[in-house]
């Protein structure tokens, strides 16, 4: 049974959660905890094994936290998402692969695409796949209200942006707060924007990199959960790199969605307390 | 104020250490722990504030924890160490500047070299060199005794062998027993014993990496602390790959000893927990 | 158009071979070469425009080479493969994946299996599977005949070992000379043999592994392709380990087929040049 | 002996420089080129035996290259360095160390310093240290030239930024072209300017990172040479990540003057070619 706290931090917090779980019997199985100083926050994940009452300990528990303490008990261990992409296929297919055998942490409900060339690989696993086709007579809101009206009867418990390559507006990321799960093509905060490989290779760097993050207002901005490097040099071409780089947003997006699947990612603000 | 513990688990470890803590109002700075399952076996590392009374702090502590509880308060925040090398400087020379710019973590008291070549940098820092040079026609158990009789005056908590070539007799290493480090110049469990970069070389690997481990009495098997890698590739001669080894094993040293100066490595048996 | 030389070492071999090109007219598009002096063998990639006639460049180049070399010119750029798989799907699922979408520079003719649980995962992308069930009352020569029938009508450039589990008999690898490439779940030559992430923890190592090598008859001892390593700690169990271990396993063996397939792999003896 | 040349590309250039050479009966050692399409640049690096006639070898070459062509042969294999610091010892260490054992390739003529104490650790290497203190009732440009009539007449190859952390003026830099190596501590473009590491743990970023470049007039916008990284979490601070930071910062200076110095840099414009 997996605990998560989050809370301003106090004295003897640590011993009065574990003391209440030494009172019902519950022995620890793994615990991480972090103060984070700076903002006087104190973050917590327990595995204990299964209680028999949930709701009594987490009342016993809820009374000995701050008042703004979030308290989640037994969240559950399959969460349901819908995926959002555009073209490129790479780490839709590895969602897709992970989800067929059983070891995503998730179940994917849908896929939404901008194109309809994904389609074909959504149906042989027998993922329903909708696509919003660009259209340029509709503006930016008509075309998100088409994705949202697609999204909601699904109630994910995250929106993943598998390569969904248009800015979203305030509007439509207001509706999934801290759900809406992004990999960016670049080691973020270099690079922001688009066309990062082109960047990249004018610029002459000799490291790339992806960078997970969940979504916010702010272009590129929200909180970081998983960012990864590989080397490069002179000799690739800017489309050598994006080939390389979809290496590297697969396996980054990959690790991203394993930890927070597994309840390891804490958000508060613009950052996140991943206790890997 | 740094508490470590380590014991045979059970159940409420955490809520009594940790309630201890509150009624005497330390506040935890940091804290980790583990539960190594298959060994039953408790780890903590706690960062508190200072106590007033520390002995009072222990003896309760004890008090509640197993019988074959192992438990270090305030442990000396500057460590003694004696290094030995052989004729390679890189390893010994990043220790003489942290130990001049006091970031070591720990003061060198000694030298001790199997030649004379590294005399010259040790006097430029002032810290003591004596050689004991190798004698063909002397058994290895006198050279150690040698060795012994100018370790032991300066009772160091950590004898480091910072590139030294020759391997120690059980009689040796049984002296200091958690107490030696050694820097191994591969990646262990590959290449055990002479010559790792030419065996690394000859079987053609794409990965050379270096070792920091402590010395138990089995050539080149002791409890791990520490490993890294770099790439190499066909165009690295055995000499090339020795070179940018150099540059790994100083790196894995450093690390090693940082991790270990700081009270973050606990060892059972022939492995390590360290709280990174 | 590529051009691949292997040959003993000589002097003016660039001048003469770059001599013929311009002689054709044909620019050099990019150039890799490499001589090993320990062997005395020269390698070299070139990336040229194509020529109009083939047959006569490649007469006119053999000509000023040694009497040994080995020349390929114009190899085919897409290959034929045969994958062997036992239970676990994670390689095979990011070669089918590849082969899908036409990214792997192969395309897959059939998967062996000797369990039926991957024949899903085939179907789904129309590619045969052929079960070779595993019969404790057969020899295991019998079982690698029935393999070897499936295998050769497809007249496979490589046959791909994306984890199987089965030790080949030195009958079965010497019918595929520098044709089998397997993925070992280790950093070779750390932890030969079966078992290596329950080695690897026992061991207490900090870094994990994966190997791609090519297969000769000494168990896990050919040429190696490619290595990429992941750091680990005391927190993994053995089972964590081995989850930990199929990323990298995949990531290694995707890289070290596209470098096959991109005719980037020398073999000589017991070791490659590889040119990224 | 080594030789480098730089041009605009054309067809036979390689066959034209390999085939003189066999004239004049010089093995080739190493050979690496590269072709930037994009620039039409043609780059070579070349390891051949000594030969007896250099000039009359340069001007052979030179008589097939285009007009452009910056040609060297036989550079001189220590260079002449003068490094400026702040106040940070790490880099400035580490290449004192390899000054005093004769592996960095060039040997350091003086040290000057914005501090004085760094002093004391040139002086047991007896090297020369200038100091250039901080005068708030001076100009920039005063105190440029101070630093510049320090470093002209030792006429050094490079100037090395170890850690120094002033703005140098565009007046400064022209003195210097391609001759200024600096070391900045991040991962650049992200986080360019001061406080790095401060932007980087407000950021929340998941690695961190060291750049080392040649310098030009536009801020931390130099021809990059080498850059690594590390990966950090939350349980860092900003302190804690600019410690971890210097690890970083002194193993890719060391690497890119390695890379200098043993004349594997090519600039051109704003980028690299690095024949590692």
């Amino acid at each position: 049974m997996i605990i998560l706290i989050q809370c301003k931090d106090q004295v003897g917090l640590v011993a009065s959660i574990s003391g209440i779980l030494v009172q019902q019997q519950l022995n620890i199985v793994s615990m991480n905890e972090h103060v984070d100083k700076a903002e006087n926050r104190f973050y917590m994940r327990l595995e204990v094994e299964q209680a028999t009452d949930v709701a009594a300990l987490e009342s016993r528990i809820k009374s000995i936290l701050p008042e703004d303490a979030a308290i989640s008990i037994n969240p559950k261990p399959q969460k349901k998402i819908v995926v959002l992409v555009t073209k490129e296929y790479h780490c839709l297919a590895d969602i897709l692969i992970r989800n067929f055998f059983g070891t995503l942490g998730a179940t994917v409900q849908c896929v939404i695409g901008s194109y309809d060339n994904l389609q074909n690989i959504c149906e042989r696993f027998d993922v329903p796949f909708f696509p919003v086709l660009y259209d340029s007579s509709l503006v930016k809101e008509v075309l998100e209200q088409k994705i949202t009206n697609l999204i909601k009867p699904f109630e994910p418990d995250y929106v993943v942006l598998a390569k969904f390559m248009r800015i979203l507006s305030p509007g439509f990321v207001s509706q999934f707060p801290q759900k809406l799960i992004n990999i960016h093509h670049s080691f973020l905060p270099a690079f922001i924007g688009a066309n990062p490989y082109r960047q990249a290779f004018e610029r002459g760097v000799k490291l790339i990199g992806a960078t997970a993050h969940f979504v916010t207002n702010e272009l590129d901005e929200g909180p970081i959960i998983a960012q990864q490097i590989i080397p490069v040099n002179h000799s690739l071409s800017a489309s050598d790199m994006m080939k390389a780089g979809q290496e590297i947003e697969t396996s980054v997006l990959a690790k991203a969605l394993r930890l927070v699947f597994d309840d390891r990612v804490f958000v508060y603000q613009n950052k996140t307390v991943v206790f890997e």
